[in-house]
């Protein structure tokens, strides 16, 4: 069954057929002729015809760095939400940490001839900025900063450089940190950028040296714990550049007998389900992950229509999470 | 650029040329003659022509409840990975737990033409049924069993079994149980069933009738076990359909006073990432989430090939978590 049969059973020109397909115009008269020949045969168009002739393939391609996480789970939520609604549907390729693979689907996904791409990336390398260059659709990063493109990410550092403060504020003098790699810009660079400032700005210049770099697994925070409480015997204070290396790091501490918070008070950022699951709950910062998945998609789909007009960087706020007792 | 003019100018037929981007055979030296124009011009087929062509897609729908949740995260990566080593990509469409939409995506991944169908469902309703029936292209269904069609799944019934028989071993004769609800047919009633069966086989009949049902969320497990504590004040262990309500739960009984795990010994279902965040963590079930979503690949895989003869049903086992001190 194709077009022209359609065209023929309903007594219409080819053309008619086309337009009733693609919301065009066409008389009340014809349109109900073939609404009935499509109703009785079952006919729907090939998308892939559709594609060819209107060179929109409606997917948008969205590359994360792993999916069984809390915070991308949450981005891409946010960005399906709103793709759906704009009748798009997301091709996901997920990358493992391994930026030679964001590189793959970065080409492989033009190749596929999606309409645009939304990257939740976490180090950008020289060769990640050449092929964004050279992309020929439209792109929007999330959850870092990437001068020159589409973007939307987190006020990091001012919620880090808040919950620094607080803890001075509290008392918390014998402080430490556990940074992420600093070649992720928001989640490690930024991040640690804020506690090192308040620190410094708070008059305890002397603890701004005072923090480690572990990987983004509890398995981390719980090694890189017990390493500060050994080099740091009057710790009072511990923040994590995430939830889940607070979290490791609590158990390290209560299986020393370190009351927590009373001992030594713990925050993470991400208001991660798991830091709600302590008892009490961990300190942490909750960043609007799914908003910016669906701010996302808004400035793709506003890049489609304009072009480098509607090129921004957004920047997100963020809200401080005491603990429930 | 199209096959014509990069025929031409290699000056072989469009057939070679054609043959040459689907692996077809083609004399060594046309294949260095168009190798070079494709190197020189940048040529790549449209990937919709192709796909007009071959009526493949490289595309497989996938459809979950959600995806901020490790379980499900992990069968997405177990699907990914398989997936991208055969060449196909994942439309990934998320439902957020409402039938309504599973059964819209189920339809519109149809008209989309994707080669195959993942669906990782929770309730299967006799409309379900009906639209799987009528699926133009090979489904498999991922972590629930449904008779006459591919599935893979796990053994929930077994699991709970093992896990009630070894709790009542252990002395903990005044159990009760949370279930979710159940219409999830594996999660809610399969595990339930465990529950109630081990009991009874056991010789504790009076407990079986000790359970409740929650929604999947810490707050309601923590509230669930609130009420268990109220009508059951001699309580020494407690089982939960997810670990998710495990982890409220233990914080409910954390906050009363109670000690977890010696006056109540608490277990789960899923080797969650949060419930090894407690201390001690907790009593858990480990099923093979990211293995069955690389076993649905490779049924689909096998169905497109082979049809009907690879439909088959396949239940994965598990292993008791114990908690670590």
């Amino acid at each position: 069954m194709n077009i022209a049969e359609i065209a023929e059973m309903a007594g219409v020109s080819r053309a008619a057929v086309s337009r009733y397909f693609n919301q065009g115009y066409i008389s009340d008269e014809k349109r109900e002729a073939i609404r009935k020949v499509v109703e009785e045969t079952g006919y729907r168009p090939s998308v892939q015809a559709q594609t060819l002739r209107t060179k929109k393939t409606k997917m948008i391609g969205v590359i994360v760095p792993k999916v069984a996480s809390g915070t991308i789970g949450k981005i891409v939520e946010g960005v399906l939400s709103v793709l759906n609604e704009h009748g798009y549907q997301a091709l996901l390729a997920v990358t493992q940490n391994d930026a030679k693979k964001e590189l793959e689907y970065l080409t492989a996904f033009c190749d596929k001839q999606v309409d645009g791409v939304i990257l939740a990336g976490t180090v950008f390398s020289a060769e990640h900025k050449r092929i964004l260059k050279n992309l020929s659709v439209p792109v929007v990063i999330v959850g870092q900063q990437l001068a020159g493109y589409c973007c939307v990410f987190h006020d990091d550092y001012h919620a880090s450089y808040d919950v620094t403060k607080l803890f001075l504020q509290k008392g918390r003098t014998r402080l430490a940190y556990i940074s992420a790699i600093l070649q992720d810009q928001a989640v490690g660079a930024e991040r640690c950028r804020g506690f090192q400032d308040a620190v410094r700005d708070m008059g305890h210049g002397e603890l701004a040296q005072r923090f480690v770099t572990a990987s983004f697994t509890l398995a981390s925070g719980y090694e890189k714990a017990g390493e500060l409480l050994e080099k740091y015997r009057d710790l009072d204070g511990l923040i994590c550049a995430t939830d889940r290396m607070a979290v490791g790091a609590v158990k390290c501490l209560r299986e020393r007998g370190i009351q927590v918070p009373s001992q030594v008070l713990v925050a993470g950022h991400g208001d991660a389900e798991m830091a709600r699951a302590l008892s009490p709950s961990l300190f942490s910062v909750r960043y609007f992950y799914e908003k910016s998945g669906q701010i996302a998609v808004q400035m793709l789909m506003e890049q489609m229509g304009h072009g480098e007009e509607a090129r921004r960087e957004v920047k997100l706020g963020y809200s401080l999470v005491e603990p429930e007792i």
